[in-house]
């Protein structure tokens, strides 16, 4: 082990994994607290001012910073030679967030400022496993040539699925609404869009509750319990600041919880799950209504148009508003479970919660307060979701341009 | 800000961080992957030569590590100049942890090698808050005492309790089974010691939890539930190996789930808490019989003597079988609801539990294998505890320990 000389300090690939370290330091430096001079950067960040100077200058030549014109009027200019101070912009450097499920696939595009810079929804026609999977590839491969067309370096592809999902292997294990079963996604979009593109995969909730804490109801909280309804139910789980996924990453599956002593039958083959109590089949079944017939042109209808159309039944019809009632309480019961369990900061509701909110959020409350062992529901409150059917793509691209500010991936040179 | 010079760096609050940091890689290099040189550990940590010779001699002066006989018939000598290898011994240096519960108190304290240096558990009356306390702080007391006189360094002392606490003010909020309502524990039990003596308090299930992981049935695992079957049930909950509390430090608070229906009465004033159902008053409650009297010398009779009686008479009584299949029951329902929603890799049942396990697995296993969404259960297991009723003493002694090799608290000079 003497040979290694001075260690693996002094090894290219601990030269690479430091440079790509400090790197993020300064970029996280600039995002959390604004523009600022080398100098300053070398304060916040405790890096040596050469090191800063070293990155800085190879950042402004790859424009993932720019100059930034103090505003005179506003802030004194620091004590000593001022220095010209730089701004993180980036807006050439994207991450892309796709999004497939069962009536819809999505696609969002985020620099590293955060700015969106691509966002589509379409809609897919639920039923055909590889339907779903060409239109997704397809959608990725136009999504990737139009950011490329418009000067944007993609960083990086991050698949969100409503299912099991395998991160390690790219493989989607389970999806049973979407009717796919060891799908090997990543390689399959990988594939498609040529090689140089990384592609990798994760759970809707997970991705959504990404987004919710980064940009959405919960943003800058740490611990925060995400539900989707789109067509399942299923949790996304933000722990301590980071998304939990448990041993094998598939924490999160509360549509599955049997919290109530139902029998009533679920999708899965179980009986008793949450996902049958106040999933959307569930919630048709309990305020008296059909699903509604899909349009002639051969497109589903979401889940959350569905719920719209609930909602607005229920300002005029007393058995609808009776059949919320009790889909909230079987709602109610299953969050005051999770929140005894978590003790999450919020809990914030997606997908097809969000139009009947006003109906459900009530009981929810309620049961907080009344259920929940730790004093004041432990501080939870409940929040619907503002990032609409969207949220799992821009979680999904969150994830790609975190990566940048980990230091685990790097910028264009 | 720039005033400030080269930065925070150069202060002398951050060279203390950086000097805690580097001898925290050091002592962790050692603990990992044992004895070695000063080159290996340079190599080992990525840390220059220079730095590792200051900390090792620092901490060779102050014992906590020691000079290391290579067994030269095993390990050929590293070429070019061996240099002399230390081990990490750190016996005299230990972190104390303290449990408190409803029948028992419990000491234990650990060095930075690992070793108990200390374990005592000694019963307590239940019901008297106020005697509760006093015997706590005189176990204390004489535990520091007798580590002292024995030339330990005592680095700090965490007190586990079964209820609601608030760490950062080291106040106990609710621990109702002890009749203790906003108790400042840790100023009570640091006035008893004296100046100097840092005491930190902590939730029972957290600390066994992490007991557990550290020297129990979940060893090297990361993602892992314990339960507690002590008067209550609480949980612990491991989260890509680090405790989860929750937004206000109350998340494990499992035994205030409402699981399955149930309307049974529990001590809390709810109803339908899983501790209602699968609680040593409910399982005594299910196999029809009392609880058994207190001995003559004062002294009450601890939930696993309970429960070890209850073993014995399962062995020939059909009734005390059906009622366990019954606690069975329940304690599955809720452990498939709590692996659902956090995928853990192994749930460890302490307390009560174990000695009622061949009773219960069964019942348990079953259900993890039907009634969890992710295929095989995600790979959940069940074991029962090693570590006996001293698992959240050992735990509270393993976070003080902890504090030493993350870098945030310092060895003695």
């Amino acid at each position: 082990m003497s040979s290694r000389g001075s260690g693996t300090s002094g090894s290219p690939a601990a030269a690479d994994l430091l440079r790509r370290h400090n790197t993020a330091l300064v970029l996280r430096a600039l995002r959390d607290e604004g523009p600022a001079s080398r100098a300053e950067i070398a304060t916040r960040t405790g890096l040596a001012k050469a090191t800063v100077g070293t990155i800085a200058s190879r950042l402004l030549g790859s424009e993932v910073l720019s100059h930034h014109e103090r505003r005179q009027d506003r802030l004194p200019p620091p004590r000593g030679r001022p220095g010209r101070p730089v701004a993180l912009t980036g807006a050439h450097v994207v991450g892309l967030g796709l999004e497939v499920n069962v009536d819809y696939l999505a696609a969002v595009a985020l620099d590293l400022s955060g700015r969106t810079r691509l966002f589509e929804v379409r809609p897919v026609r639920a039923g055909d496993a590889h339907q779903v999977l060409d239109s997704l590839r397809a959608l990725a491969v136009e999504c990737h040539a139009r950011l490329v067309e418009h000067g944007h370096h993609v960083l990086g592809v991050t698949v969100a699925v409503p299912g099991l999902v395998d991160r390690g292997f790219g493989r989607v294990t389970s999806a049973p609404n979407l009717g796919w079963t060891d799908v090997d996604l990543a390689d399959e979009v990988s594939a498609a869009l040529g090689a140089g593109v990384v592609v990798s995969i994760d759970n809707d909730a997970n991705c959504a509750a990404l987004a919710e804490v980064e940009r959405g109801a919960a943003r800058g909280l740490r611990d925060v319990l995400y539900l989707t309804g789109t067509v399942g139910v299923g949790g996304g789980l933000v722990v301590d600041g980071s998304v939990a996924r448990g041993g094998r990453g598939y924490a999160g599956e509360v549509g599955h919880m049997a919290v109530d002593g139902s029998t009533a039958a679920c999708a899965c083959g179980r009986r008793g799950c949450w996902e049958a109590q106040i999933g959307l089949r569930a919630t048709l079944t309990a305020v008296g209504m059909e699903h509604p017939e899909d349009d002639e042109d051969d497109r589903g209808v979401d889940p959350v148009t569905v719920a719209t159309m609930i909602a607005a039944q229920a300002t005029t019809d007393v058995a609808v508003r009776t059949g919320l009632a009790q889909v909230g309480a079987s709602l109610a019961t299953g969050i005051s479970v999770l929140a005894n369990a978590l003790n999450p900061q919020m809990i914030v509701l997606g997908g097809y919660f969000v139009p009947l909110g006003p109906w459900l959020l009530p009981t929810v409350e309620a049961a907080l307060a009344a259920d929940v062992f730790a004093p004041d529901a432990g501080g939870c409150t409940v929040a619907l979701s503002p990032l609409g059917l969207q949220a799992a793509a821009i979680g999904a691209a969150v994830e790609v341009v975190a990566e940048v500010f980990a230091g685990r991936l790097d910028l264009p040179a």
